[in-house]
């Protein structure tokens, strides 16, 4: 594999899979997903799933990046220690063959703050090596396990998983609020709301309300945006206090990362900025172009 | 319904019921329980229950409380607002006949912070009658749903619910988190290391470690206590800072209080105090007799 040729990059999740062709110059000649995550997929299927997918996209190097490579995956690729820089998870990918690779994933190991991430490394070596973001910066990735990523000098200096996106879907799908919270959170004045009322810095003690106003005979007008406010207003205002206030870059999905924005500058008395905003898929390839970048 | 003759007390929950036949006196002369919840009883089916419970503890007055009177349970007793009273309890008691009542739920209608409680406000009232809480005070009742109540004169002048312990129970059943939280939470050095990590602003933040510390092969060693001291330590720092850092009186389940004695001592950094544990059972059937005795 070298920086010279057309590639495939896959982005290969618990619950999904999205794959792209690419030019050696990095620009999407095609593309192919499906619903087909990991979870999906027996353990003596991986080959043949390969396989298909360069059936479909054209017989080219591949690289492979997030929880494929995780121990419920197709082969363990071990973590790197943070602090890690691109070139580290270049060195870190495991060869399934000799054009076939899987990115690692990246730990802390601290004794109390151990956390781990698969996938969003390659993320963050893409809005790198793209100028999207600087050196040193804070980066906050959305998601069902949001991170929060410190950047020193263009390495994974440390961060946090917050398991915002998973207590939201949990709330909906199991909790006694779970008649309240169908439908999807957007920002608004629910959103709003539920932002400014976890500054009261009790997220967990406001969630009830939503219950009670229901059993009051006076249903809040937007339930979903106000607990989505609620948890992703306490998890900002942890994640920027940590940083003395600073506003993170934020890579994810897009209608995530607008929920991420709004809470953002409600937090800090400002308007939203959509400036830091970074698109997930595009950075994902980007960082697959980036680390085949780094092979020797 | 005086309070000169003997009673039967219903607790009559939504996953199970207590009933107790008392003496005028309020001892307890018999006791039944089961599994049989108002989620379990079909609407057409509580009369039949009713005679049942009176078969079994004999042909007496009956005063049930808890979500028996939720809309649905048998009857909606309608909710009392707070600022309320034992006596006001007593006023708000829904008789389906002469002597078969229901005793109200309590409201906060505040516009921004609406909550209900069922069943709770019979143990304050028996926790008052009894003599175990000022009648100014902070008290705190452990449970699926926690209460934290400011009593006032005597009177519930409001109160939160944290829905501490249904998100417990929801990580454990549901999430990414389960493998690791199968067992109880019992007070020791887990629980005191996430009641500690609590205090860093961002308990819902810590709780991944979990998952991350298996995934690079060192597990935790009490990871329920662990979780557990997150979630009650983030509750009782934000209760108690509510009231200046005043540590609450606690009714309830003895291990459910023991494990939030431990965290408001550990959190208030003096050792456990257990001369403020209030048994949830005793200050029910106490709070039915004292309703019983506001009758006119």
């Amino acid at each position: 594999v070298t920086g010279a040729e057309a590639f495939i990059a896959v982005d290969w999740g618990t619950s999904n899979r999205r794959a792209w062709r690419m030019d050696a110059g990095g620009a999407v000649e095609d593309s192919f997903a499906d619903g087909c995550g990991i979870l999906d997929t027996p353990a003596d299927a991986f080959g043949a799933e390969i396989a298909f997918l360069r059936e479909t996209l054209g017989d080219l190097p591949m690289l492979l990046g997030g929880m494929v490579g995780s121990n419920r995956g197709w082969r363990e690729a071990p973590y790197v220690p943070c602090p890690a820089s691109t070139a580290d998870l270049a060195k870190g990918i495991l060869w399934i063959d000799r054009r076939t690779g899987i990115v690692p994933g990246v730990s802390q190991d601290h004794g109390d703050a151990p956390d781990v991430m698969r996938g969003e490394e390659t993320q963050i070596a893409g809005a790198l090596a793209s100028g999207l973001v600087p050196q040193d910066a804070l980066l906050c990735l959305p998601g069902t396990h949001a991170k929060w990523v410190r950047l020193e000098e263009g390495r994974i200096a440390g961060f946090t998983t917050w398991m915002t996106g998973e207590l939201f879907a949990l709330l909906g799908d199991h909790s006694i609020l779970a008649p309240q919270l169908a439908g999807e959170a957007r920002p608004g004045p629910g959103f709003a709301a539920g932002v400014t009322a976890s500054g009261e810095g009790d997220a967990l003690g406001h969630l009830f309300r939503i219950r009670a106003a229901s059993a009051l005979g006076a249903p809040m007008a937007d339930a979903p945006g106000y607990a989505s406010g609620l948890l992703i207003g306490a998890e900002v205002r942890a994640g920027m206090a940590q940083m003395q206030g600073e506003a993170p870059w934020l890579i994810g999905r897009h209608d995530l990362c607008a929920l991420y924005a709004a809470a953002i500058g409600r937090v800090r008395g400002e308007d939203t900025d959509t400036t830091r905003l970074i698109e997930g898929d595009a950075a994902f390839r980007a960082g697959i172009a980036a680390l085949i970048g780094e092979l020797p």
